[in-house]
């Protein structure tokens, strides 16, 4: 359904190490027409399934910016950014998360919502699904709640869709790419 | 001109040092209007100035990236993202730049742009453009052309803009903060 999405993203082998292969979004995105399609098609589906349910879009460093701030805008709705330990000058809400090996730590502005606000995680891609559950958590402490978590492309093979599913957290992704 | 912008940026004392007056654009980007207000306007200089002459955008991580893809989108362009070392998977050019003390290194795909396409540079802050004259010379390396350095804020103090001029890069910004 999304061929035209799938076909702009460039597999880079061996990157970051041996073994991986690295679906790189930059192509698409660097494309005028591929970035339209790609943010047309994740708006599309969130209006579809969620008519006037979303009221912020909340995107996760770094990649996740690029892609949740052109949603917002286009949805005419405010966007916040969830970042990397450190960076974000306010008040902040933290949660650690799992990598491969060892945790990290992202933080929230804790006045990022309204109260009662619904929000739309976004990233551009799923694999085990570490990051984007430490970011649910992490909103579910400011008091909002997730209508879905969205994403480019789902790696089904590294089961993080099951991760997400698990614990109760809606979410899709526009492409997969299977056997890695 | 931009005061309704202006008036959304909060200031965040001695941050992230004592003495440091941060100015912080997530309280404008996490306000739906404030959102939309911004990139219009960014939008509506570029092509009030630069009519047809700008073939894509790229943005500085991390911030940069917020704004770049929104007008990306809206200019129905491409987005290249710049970023620090290490996290682009393709074959990258690199540029060391002046902070405060010492130096960081970005970095950028080879194949970001086309041959001869002119690019609109964005960045949420010109301090004193350390960073932007590095991101400046990483897209001259690739061949393409700035047409102008664009930013939400500039802190006229520090004399970034002093510096850009200097290095014959075009830039423009919205709101200013004087005193700090």
């Amino acid at each position: 359904m999304n061929d035209h999405i799938k076909a702009k993203i460039r597999t880079v082998p061996h990157w970051p190490k041996k073994g991986i292969m690295f679906r790189d979004i930059t192509s698409l995105l660097q494309d005028a027409k591929g970035l339209r399609d790609t943010i047309k098609a994740l708006v599309k589906r969130c209006q579809e399934t969620y008519p006037g349910q979303v009221d912020v879009i909340a995107g996760i460093e770094a990649r996740g910016f690029i892609l949740g701030s052109a949603m917002a805008y286009e949805m005419n709705l405010g966007f916040v950014p969830i970042r990397k330990k450190g960076k974000l000058p306010g008040e902040t809400y933290s949660q650690d998360y799992e990598l491969e090996y060892g945790t990290d730590t992202i933080e929230i502005h804790k006045d990022s919502f309204k109260p009662g606000q619904k929000v739309l995680l976004v990233d551009d891609l799923l694999a085990t699904g570490g990051t984007c559950l430490g970011a649910y958590q992490l909103i579910k402490k400011t008091g909002a709640e997730v209508v879905e978590a969205c994403f480019i492309v789902d790696l089904p093979d590294l089961k993080g869709g099951e991760k997400l599913t698990k614990h109760n957290i809606p979410w899709s992704a526009l492409v997969e790419f299977e056997g890695e």
